[in-house]
């Protein structure tokens, strides 16, 4: 008999230098997650700066491991060139061992585009997907509904937005478990001359195509759950991911502004305080960890630029979910 | 020496057949409107509908009359096309009202492809303007914001989103008394690489443009006050718009659904009731009345096509204040 196991381990590459916080808050999002008994993290980046920041967590955890990368890819530099250029970067370094298989998935908060670029170029794309995209699951009081893309593609052209919607609905079948997802397409009307010239001709083929497509909706439905799939371009997406954020914010100092105007209110807002909250967690995606990057063959987060400790550590836990239940695998249509 | 005059009234057409709710909603909201001293209402469309609707309440107000337009525009028309053959209609007829200085501005909540098409042919375009844009000023607690477009155009070329800052800059200044107002460009990101092309060419145009553009400006930055002016195109602005709307309502079935699990929370609801609604209002643009049509020779107002009595009644203060203010006469530059 063979002694007893150890339990097994999901292992998350993690971009230590992605991101506006990072190292900082990257390294210390990485050391949260590796709390948790299942999880192996692997910290991609110049060995001497993620180790000084390691440091600052006292002993260190097992689970926590270091892969060195001599480069880092700028927020603003230009993907295709960034990517050809910075063999050693953390971003490409991260997807190889992905490649690889020496993890199961990996998360970057950093240059999407290069994130995006490096995962095409070593994972490949999926048979049939021109452009992979990027996709949230937004809890909604109304039910989970999954967008893309949410910033990979600023451009698009429609027969990107028909990928995305099979994309989407093979995801909500086999990760949510749904039959026959309903698809919307983003648009300013529900009637189908509505929308940018693009949009329009994204719906004519959409009628045609093998999803159960629903039609337009529009920004006032996003929340309603009439659909469980919502496809856009990504410039577009990446506005309203955007914005919800900062409606969060907005709510929350409106009410911090009325309880310092009267003090009354103080009470009652703290009793209310974990429905605000739920509020702000459903719209912003920092708070439940990052995007998928749909279309690739292998398991990829994109976290948010901005992303803090918390947000790291939310997007490593949405990482390791992917890597468990095998989502890209699970893309093969 | 003469008698007493009546006081001076603004005239304001209603297109009483435009919307989803009309003609009820749209007459209840002209009857609301009118019991203000210092307004009078020309409803516009099929007198024998509108005197119908109008019975509703008792006896009539002086202060409303009605203009027969035996002809509806429906919300699905191809704009062009039903402003040249439906000569009789109410949008054509109401924008001939202002043209022939009946009235002081026009209101309609119906085809907002046909309202523009009809202002430009009757009234005519501002000098330099290629296209008109729909514009809102939303009350952020950080201050005034001027969003345009918010849904005339579906496409739209980067020298239409110069022309809409020009055109922004011009009414924040005159109409708010702002000193060069700060115009920002919506887009995907800080640096001037984000975006789509369209943005990143129009990015390039505000930066030599005689206006004081401070950069891109994302969703996020959007509530915040760091611009008096976002110029965005007519299909991101929409959607924007409308997911506004739906996010108030979420937020208010969020509470609901709280207090309905936990009734002692309801009191604390009522207490910050006024907070949420005042929240509400500022994303909800059917809140305080309609959007302005910038670009064209006279003040022409489009209110939202799910338009109740109360949203109506808002978007006539709004064109009162309007022609009272002089607003189209002021975009001269």
């Amino acid at each position: 008999m063979s002694k007893l196991q150890a339990p097994e381990r999901t292992r998350i590459a993690l971009d230590a230098m992605g991101g506006d916080y990072s190292p900082e808050e990257i390294v210390k999002g990485g050391v949260a997650a590796a709390q948790d008994d299942g999880m192996e993290i692997v910290l991609v980046g110049p060995e001497d700066i993620v180790r000084a920041e390691l440091g600052k967590y006292g002993s260190t955890n097992s689970r926590i491991s270091i892969v060195h990368a001599s480069e880092v890819v700028a927020m603003h530099e230009r993907p295709v060139v960034a990517v050809k250029e910075k063999r050693d970067s953390s971003i490409v370094v991260g997807i190889e061992l992905l490649k690889n298989a020496e993890v199961g998935a990996f998360v970057s908060a950093g240059n999407t585009g290069a994130v995006m670029t490096a995962a095409c170029l070593a994972l490949g794309r999926k048979k049939g997907i021109g452009r992979p995209a990027l996709g949230a699951v937004f809890p909604f009081p109304a039910g989970p509904l999954l967008c893309l893309d949410l910033g990979a593609n600023s451009d698009c052209k429609a027969t990107s937005l028909v990928q995305f919607a099979h994309m989407g609905s093979i995801y909500m079948e086999k990760v949510f478990g749904l039959e026959n997802p309903r698809i919307g397409l983003l648009s300013s009307g529900e009637e189908d001359t509505k929308g940018s010239q693009m949009v329009q001709k994204a719906h004519k083929m959409l009628r045609k195509a093998k999803v159960n497509f629903i039609g337009n909706v529009e920004g006032r439905d996003i929340a309603r759950g009439i659909a469980d799939v919502i496809v856009t371009d990504g410039f577009t997406g990446n506005v309203l991911l955007k914005l919800g954020e900062g409606i969060g914010e907005m709510l929350l100092d409106s009410l911090r502004a009325a309880v310092a105007e009267n003090p009354a209110l103080k009470e009652a807002s703290d009793l209310l305080e974990p429905t605000f909250q739920s509020v702000i967690r459903t719209l912003d995606y920092r708070e439940y960890g990052g995007a998928l990057l749909f279309g690739v063959n292998d398991n990829v987060i994109v976290a948010h630029g901005r992303s803090d400790a918390d947000a790291i550590k939310n997007a490593i836990m949405a990482a390791k979910l992917a890597a468990e239940q095998g989502v890209a695998g699970a893309m093969e249509g």
